[in-house]
This record gives structure tokens, C-alpha cells and sequence, in this order.
């Protein structure tokens, strides 16, 4: 039997690619390691196609749950932009990573860390460890470089990128994405994408589109050691404060998942406008913009919740079964889901 | 047709009462106010049966938005303890219960604000001016007295107290409450109970035990303008750190009945613990406690997460149908579920 | 002798009041309760001449310590602005004078809390309960109403309004209010003025403009009670995350009067813009503003630490020998400063 | 002439050392780079004398500003625990620094990251680009090793390790330790350290034990660029938000040398408890502590304070006279202060 097709969460329709790439400008790129005891990976996502150190854009952040490896969040937290494109890896893997990003700023702006200010490498981490050999330290600094060079809008999905060797309730995780347009109280339409790095749930846990699934589809190996990165996009013009609420409430799709926050996975959202850039330089103009009146922001909240959910069942229905160190195997979801179906 | 039942929710085994008050030593009060065009109250918790002030339980807090009045939240989140009973009422009452707090306070211990510390009043609420006329400020100070003085394990839910006139979903809300047992992975077992006032939610997203309740039965006066505070107790020790953890995963069960957290919805968690109580005075010995490991936490999560879902269901199911001012009517969700019913 | 002038504090301008109300449109007003055991009142900031309902202006709260019980900051931080003028009294009378926001509010928008939002009532608290009697809770609805009708660009401090009965390092204090004029590297010119209600440290620890207070002249009474409510004002434009970031460094100028931000003393400190307003309404057109770049804040920082550490001296400077309850006595720092002299 | 002593702060005992390795059992050890432009190095602290990953001590962290790449703070915040040492260095080699961290913790704990948990790495940083070619990427792994074999309770001070190419109020700054010793009123005593990481202040904001130095001895290159780590070590029992409320303290002395917590200085304090320790696995028991009453705490944050001061003066004090990339030279504060005496 062929296994059903992914639901559709939510009254909102997806976008054209039903990705984060619907955000216009928003591009995502993967460097896949796959060999024997090495399952893991970088994902890169640009939040346009300028320099980010350059052309900052506004973001939030909201932690459900602080258990994670991640770096740069304290700043953006504090100045309410991102200096960097989004990268995500393992969590052994955050400093090749983050130096990668050092290195390429300076490539492209000699004087960062010098006339200018340093850059904020900012990189998210899940836990590949049970498929991925994360002692190895495999990724190096140039599959940065490769994740980077290679973003695009229309992005692999799955067990690629950083999603080569996560998990998700039992199954084979990785990268997911999708999208919500949503139309304000006023008639204006904003694009609401999300991006996530999946490896979290207790396999007992999953509920599929409101449905648990069936225990006997359940693969099961003891307690959750995962997390999940939830990157949410949109062209909607918000500050930092309003973007931080944004980003909460990709916590409410994951919620819908199955998850209960568990304590040794790391929930953390980010959320980013590319409605206008902040320069880095304090000569340059800054931008004169009209945020959203707040009371407007419930159908944004909603395609973020939405969103996310979706993007966490696309993840888990586009990854396929992979085998990594010891003969460890995630199988993919929907094998089960085909086997289950009367 | 009878409704049909109020569905479980979840795994984990619920208490005696399936309330709150499993927690041992819990009680909760209620003063309702239900004459034309007032509908409103005030409900009390009493985290054990001495004084608060003098003995004071840790807790921790959630705020997933904090678009609200709740008051006294703040040196709780420094101090990590509470001061006085928790009390929960409309909107424009806070200062009215604040004050009756304090009073309260000042009666039972002669020196609170002389040579002892103030108290710090905590009232949460809802905005209930659908059905309640606010702008009366109908709560009087005795009605916490009264409220106060009810509190017992085994009270009311639904439209009383706090509750009265509160509405979840486009239906009649209010008070809720449930528990659950949870089996740490060393044996250890401890209650989570939960108590929430239910005044959240866009009719058209109501999700009962993870299936969208039919759109024919779903009232739907407009946008959401609601909110809801969810109250976590439970015996097992854990220190305020560990306690606002707890407290930010009954937002896993809100998001789990349909709400995105709406902008509107003023959404706040607080969990207490009963395990030990810290003095008032520095001159008394501190209690020397053995907190829970971290890594055992998830059962915990998962009934606070179980938990608030339940109470949000609880609520739902035992709330009336209520008239309140200008003829304004909420309908119980039963009345909806047994018409809907083939 | 007479006692010396109080010094000036910095290397930038002062306004031309040195007040709060040097930022255009700020005006203060008090009631002042002085009649025996009864010192204490309430004082009224209005950040403009409108409906602080209706047009909101932006805020940004920073608690350096939330030992206290002042209502209304979660909704700040949440939200970013204010929705009524800003109040400030003793740590009982809070419930009064939110109350009184609450029933002005609806007086002047009759729709508040029915087809409007609730209102937000945000009011600051210290203890003074060495010179009140604070259990008379002689506060009352009246008294809001009357420093709100006062309020007024040219406004007394020291022992008055709300800092009737407050007490600072041992000797009067009270309200106390400064102005500095900051001309960033663009050459742009802002005001940012300071307000405080000074309640707070332990006598032996006074250090004045640098210069520790002689011992001999120092009040002691034992350990430190109080707080300091630090308000923060400015024409800059500025949004709520960094209206945070401003509103934090208040508290660089209060350490260098000595207080080590104790424990028993709520110090939380607010900084407000008055560039431009948010309005209440989301049919309306929000404001398209261009918010001053962050690496440009330095000289609001400084001007915002060194207004507060000189709108406390001027509160000590101001504040005349008080008498209050149980032949209590707090005696003016300049009478003391005058003896000191050689 | 000599250069003046440095000035004694505040009226707290120092312990024998003054220095943070008075609280038992803290070392602490470097690793200097210094060779034209190569001016940096790397600073380890042990809280004790164990394996870091394994007996984790309490911790809490106070973010004055968070402009800073420091990593490691959000799971510090989370659980309230330290995994490894804490380390210090330069901008740029924070990557350097936490894979060294994961590489040391792996080789002594060979399921990190397999059966057990990862650990996380806890680098805080300042920028010495003015001193040191960051751009360069000279602090290797190696280094972290060297310093973390060399800690030992008499460690050097001034332009070491993390501090060898760090500026302070346009004077050569650097690493500096101070200790105080605290007495509470119950008659316990406990010692508080504190380590900084001095790298911040404009050159005419310098005040040096509440005297600002006279303009003709200040360096002054512009804009301020810096930042400053403290650490705060302490042998008083304090669990996590205690922990925080202490670090936050640490920032009243950092006020008193003239900082307002400048927007380019990211002003980051993290406190440690060496009274107990949580084990990482959950099947070992857990400490069962008294903690202090928080009332009983003022000593220890006049210790915090004072500790923070005194150790940043040190940095001064101790710090020599400093070569670095393209001849640019930071002169040491004791010449600038021998040549101003009359």
C-alpha cells in the first residue's frame, strides 16, 4: 500500500511551495554528510539575498526550552537583528559551524572585527547523536560554505542538511518546512513561512493532524533525548518585541505534534521579518516603518502555529529510512503509516 | 440526547478527585456573584491550610502572554514564593481582591507592613464583559472573605466563582480543574493537579481531545477577547527554577484545544509545589530539601500538559448556560454536543 | 551654615527645569496626605496632554530587582506601551489608586472594558511604613483624581505625593526629578529626564557625587526596607526594546549612590518615549517612525544613569524633616550636611 | 614616583588572597599568546577540583547587556547548572574555546554524547581587536588545555590569558580578582569572589573608588567598544535564581567605575555556588541543602559588589603596558597615575 498523503493542518492556505521560501527572498541551502557512522549535516538559511552583517533583519526569540547548544541568541535578543544567514547542525558540530560564519563575514567585509564590529555567529543545534557519530566532529568548516552556496528557494526536505541524522518521535526527523498565507482583519495578505529541525518526541506521543498514531506503528527506544530548532519567516512588518511573540506561537503547533516541551529537548523558535533591514552602519538611514497594529496579529499567529505543525509532518513524511553508526536505523514514517492502513 | 461524556485526556491516571485538591492539603473557595447584569466571582486557592504569608509554598510562572492585569507576579518571579492564597477574578476586580488581600493579611498577622514585610497581593483574571457588567465592579472585598472561607477539596466547577461569567470557545467557560498521577522513572509517584479559568479560544477553533468540534455547533460572536490562567500544583519538590517549568508546559495542553495563544488572550501559568514551605522569617530554620533531578522531570511535564487539558474540558463541560447583562447568553457546550449528536 | 547645594552630577547639560517635564508634554502632579500617623499620597505622571488610553506612548520596563509589588509591567512587556498615565504611592495603596485608573479610564471612554479593551492600570509602590501608617490604607480613589487635575510642568519634589513618607540611606527622601540633554554623533539633540520615588538604602552605604557621607552624619536604623521607582522619559525615538535597554541603565545611576540593589528593595525602572504614540484603535494609521540606531544610544545611556543618580540627590536635596506615625521622625539630608561642615 | 596603591573597596574583609580562588577549591589558569599581533590567550576558572561535566554546580546569570557572543548561557539559565570550567578569551575564538570544551569533556567522559547527555560550552568573551589581530584566529584548542592544566589557586592577573589584549577606560585592562569575605546577620560566613574580564569604559567615564580621574591622564580613542565578563564564585548555599539575583549585583560595581552599561559593551555576569553539587546522573541522590533565606542576603550582595570593583581596579592595576597589531600600544593606568601625582 502506498502510505497516505501528508494532512493539511490548518484553514489557512500554504503558499506556492507550501515552504519558507514562499517569503519572498528567502532561500535555504543543505551540505549532506552521509558515510557509514557520519549521518549529519549544516542547513543554511538566507533571510535575503544580500549580505546579512550588512542588511540586518529584525527577529525574535522565544525559548520553550533553554536545554540546548545553540549560539548568538543573547544578541539577538538583545539588539533585535540578525547579523548572520540562520545556519543549523549537531551539537558537537556548533563551533565549526559558528567559526565558519566568523570566517565568512570577514571574507566579504575586511574590517569586521576591526574599523567594524564583530559578527554574531548564530547557529542552532539538535542532537544527532543516536544515527550521527557526533565525536567525529565531521562537519568542517567549508560545508558551511557549501550549505551556503547552494541556497535556494526550491530546498530539499527531510533527512538532509542538518536532518540528515535526527529523529522525531521514533522515526526518521529532519528538515521540514512550510507555509501559511494569512490575511489581516484589515485586508492586507502576509506570508507566514517555517522552517524546522526536527528530533524531538517520545514515540508513544505522536498525534498526526489531531489523530494519535497507533501504538503498534510506534518504534519505541526509552526516554526523549531530542529537540527542535522552529525558524518562522515573514514579510509582515514587525519589530523585534512583536516577533518574539510570533515565534511563541510556532510552540503552539508543536504542541499539537505530541510534544509536552519534554525536559531534555531544546524548543526554540526564532522568528524574522524581511518587511525592512536595519544597516549596520549608524550613518546609513534607518528605516521608517509602520509595524502592524498588534490587535491585527491573530491570523499571523495562527499561520505560525499552523506553520510549524505542518512543517513538522512535512519533515517526518519526506525523510527517509537511514542507517548510521552501529547499525543504528531510523525508519521513515510513512513505511508504518503504509503498513498500518487496512 | 444526553451530551456525551467529557473525554480523558491522556495516559496518566488522575487522582481521586481528578482535581486539583489530590494535591494533598489544596482547597479552592468560591464567591459568585449572579444577578442580572452581574455575573462574576471570585475564587480562592489555598495552597495549605495555614497561613500563607508565614509559610510560603515555591512557585514559579509561565507567561505566554502577557497581555493582562494579573498582579503580584512579579516578586514571585524573584522570590520564588507566594505570599497569600491565589485568587482569580474579573478584570476590573483585581484591585478590589488586592486590597481584600492585604486586609486579610494585615488581620491575621498585626505587623505585615509594620515591622514585617508587606504582603504581596496575587490575583489573576479574566475579562468576563460579555455576560458580566465590569464596569460596575460588582466584587467587594468580602467576597474574597467568602471565598476564602468556602475553600474546601471538594468544590464546584463551571460558572461559579471566578468562573461565573467567563467564556471559552464562544461557549460557556469558567472554572475547570483535574489531575494526574505521574510515575517518575524511579519509582517515585506524585500528583500534578491543575485548575484553570477558561475564557479563551475563537469558536472556530475548538479542539476537543484532538477533533475539531463540527463547525454547525461552534457559536461565533467575532474575535477572540478572552484569556485563561492556569494554576499548577503538585507534591513533588522542586524549587521555583523547576517549577516555572512545570508551569509553561500546561501550555502544551492549551495549545492542544485550539488556542494559538491569541494576542487578546492574556495567557498565564503558575505551579506551586507543597513538598516544603519556606518561612517568613530568616530567623527560622530553612528547610533542607532533596529537589527532583531534572532528567525525571517529564512525567511531571506531561501531567501539567494532561492536566490543564482536562480542566480546560472540565470547564467546558460543567459551565451552564449563563444570561448576563443586556440579555447577552453563552451557551453550555453540552447543550451544542447533544444536538450535534447523530 | 547653611548646607551645601547639591551637587550637579555629569558632563552633559541639564534642561531647563532639570525635571522630567523638560521633555516636552510631561507634566506631574500630587495629593499629598500629611496628618499624623498619615504621610503618605500618591503622585501622577502624564507622559502627554491626551487620553493615555486612546494614544498610547511606548515603554519599556527593566527590573533590577522585583521585591515589590507595583502593577500593570507584565502588560508593558508584553505589549510595549502604556495605557494610562503613571502612577505611583505606598505599597497598600496600590489597590486604590489602580482602582482609580480603572474608573477615570471609563469615565473618559465609556466603552472601556465593554466594545474597548480593558485598560491597563500601572502603578509603582514603596514602603513607607517607618513614617506611614500604611494599614490605615488612607489612599483613596479621590486622591488619583486629584494629582492627575495637578499635574503640571513645573512640580514639587521631595516630601510629597507619593513621597510623603519615604525614607532614602537613612534620611528623608522622597520624589525626586532631573533632566540631562544628550546630543548624539549625528549631532541630533534629545532630552531624557528622570523621575524617582527614592525609598531605598542603608544609611552607612550614602555616597554623594562620589563622595561617601560621612559616618557621623548618617542615620541608622538597621537593615534596609524600601525601593526605588526609577521613570524614565525622553523625546527620542525610541522603540520598546530599547526603551528597555534605556530604562536599564537608570540603574547604573543609582549604584553610584551606593545602594547595591538590596534585598528588600524593589528597584524596577521604566523609560517611556514621547516621539510618538500607538494608537489604541487598530483601524487607525499606526505611526511610520525611524527609531534612533542602537549604536547611536550612548549619550540617552549616560544621560539616563546620571539623570537618575541626580534626580535622587535632588529628591534627598528637596525632601524636608518629616514626622509620621509613633513620633517617627526622618530627618532632611541637608540639615545634617549643614552640621557636618566645617 | 611610584604609582599610587590600589584603593581598598568598601568596608568587607578581602580573604588571604583577595582573589576569587579564596572560595575553596576555585583555580584558576591561562594561556597567553603574545607575539606582535597576536596579542590574546584563554582564561579557565575550575569551580572545583573534579570533573566539571559530572558535579555540576549551581549557577545563575545576569544579562546587563547582551551585546556579546558568549555561549553557554541559555542552558545555564534553563537548568541552573554548570557543565564544564568557565572560559574566557577573544571574539572570534569563542568557537575555538567550546570545541576544546566538547573535545576535553569527551576524552574524560567517553559516552558524552552517546549514552550520556552532550555537554555544553560555556565561553564568554570580550573583543581585544584593538590589541589583537582577531581576524586572525590564533587561540587554538591546544590552548585551552594549556590553561585548564595550569589553574591553580595563585594565578596571575592583568595582561594574561583572556586578558592579554583587552583595553579598559583606554588603559591596558585585562583579567582581575578580588574576594570579600561576608558576614550575615544570623553570624555565618561566607566568601564571595569575583573574576572580571575588564575590557569596557569610555576613557573619561574612569572613576576610581568614587574619584574620577583627571582628564589629563586618560587615553582616549573613541568610541567605547568593550565589554566585561564577572564572575562571580561564592561557598554560601544558593540555588540558581539566587545565584542570579547575586550576579546582578555584580553590576553595582561596575556602575561605580563610571560604566552605564555602554550599547557597545556586552556586560555579562554568571554566579556559582561551591556549597553542593548536582550530580549529572539521576539515579545518583540528590544534595538535600538548606539554602540562605533571602532576607539574610544583603552581605553577600555588598560582596558581589564591592568584589566586582575591587577585582576590575586590579585589572587596571596589574595590567602592563601593552604592544600590539599595527604598533598599537595600550598603556598601562599605573604610569598614566605615577606620572599625575604632584
Amino acid at each position: 500500500m502506498p502510505p497516505p498523503a501528508c494532512p493539511r493542518i490548518g484553514r489557512l492556505p500554504a503558499g506556492p511551495r507550501d515552504a519558507i521560501s514562499d517569503v519572498t527572498g528567502v532561500t535555504v541551502g543543505h551540505a549532506t554528510l552521509a558515510d557509514g557512522a557520519v549521518q549529519t549535516g549544516v542547513t543554511v538559511l538566507r533571510p535575503h539575498a544580500g549580505e546579512a552583517y550588512l542588511q540586518r533583519v529584525p527577529a525574535g526569540v522565544a525559548v520553550l526550552n533553554g536545554f540546548g547548544k545553540s549560539t548568538g541568541l543573547m544578541q539577538v535578543q538583545e539588539l533585535g537583528v540578525l547579523d548572520t544567514p540562520i545556519a543549523l547542525t549537531n551539537t558537537f558540530s556548533v563551533p565549526a559551524v559558528a567559526a565558519a560564519q566568523i570566517r565568512a563575514c570577514i571574507a566579504a567585509n575586511p574590517e569586521c572585527g576591526r574599523s567594524l564590529p564583530t559578527v554574531n555567529p548564530l547557529v542552532f543545534e539538535c542532537n544527532d547523536g543516536y544515527l550521527n557519530d557526533m565525536q567525529r566532529m565531521a562537519v568542517q568548516e567549508a560545508h558551511y560554505a557549501q550549505a551556503l552556496a547552494g541556497a535556494t528557494a526550491d530546498f530539499a526536505q527531510g533527512a538532509v542538511g542538518a536532518g540528515r541524522g535526527m529523529t522525531c518521535f521514533g522515526f526518521k526527523g529532519g528538515i521540514g518546512s512550510a507555509s501559511r498565507v494569512a490575511t489581516l482583519g484589515d485586508g492586507r495578505v502576509f506570508t507566514v513561512g517555517a522552517l524546522v529541525l526536527a528530533n524531538f518526541g517520545a514515540p508513544q506521543n505522536l498525534v498526526i493532524a489531531g489523530r494519535p498514531l497507533a501504538a503498534g506503528a510506534a518504534a519505541n527506544d526509552g526516554p526523549e533525548k531530542g529537540s527542535v530548532i522552529m525558524i518562522i519567516g515573514t514579510d509582515a512588518p514587525l519589530d523585534a518585541r512583536q516577533l518574539r511573540r510570533l515565534a511563541l506561537r510556532a510552540g503552539a503547533g508543536l504542541a499539537r505534534t505530541g510534544s509536552v516541551f519534554g525536559h531534555g529537548s531544546g524548543d526554540i523558535a526564532l522568528a524574522f521579518s524581511t518587511a525592512y533591514t536595519v544597516p549596520l552602519s549608524p550613518h546609513a538611514p534607518m528605516p521608517a516603518v509602520a509595524m502592524l497594529h498588534d490587535a491585527l496579529l491573530d491570523p499571523l499567529f495562527q499561520a505560525s502555529a499552523d506553520g510549524c505543525e505542518q512543517a513538522i509532518l512535512h519533515a517526518l513524511w519526506r525523510a527517509q529510512t537511514t542507517t548510521g553508526r552501529d547499525g543504528h536505523v531510523r525508519h521513515a514514517l510513512t513505511g508504518a503509516l503504509a503498513q498500518e492502513q487496512p
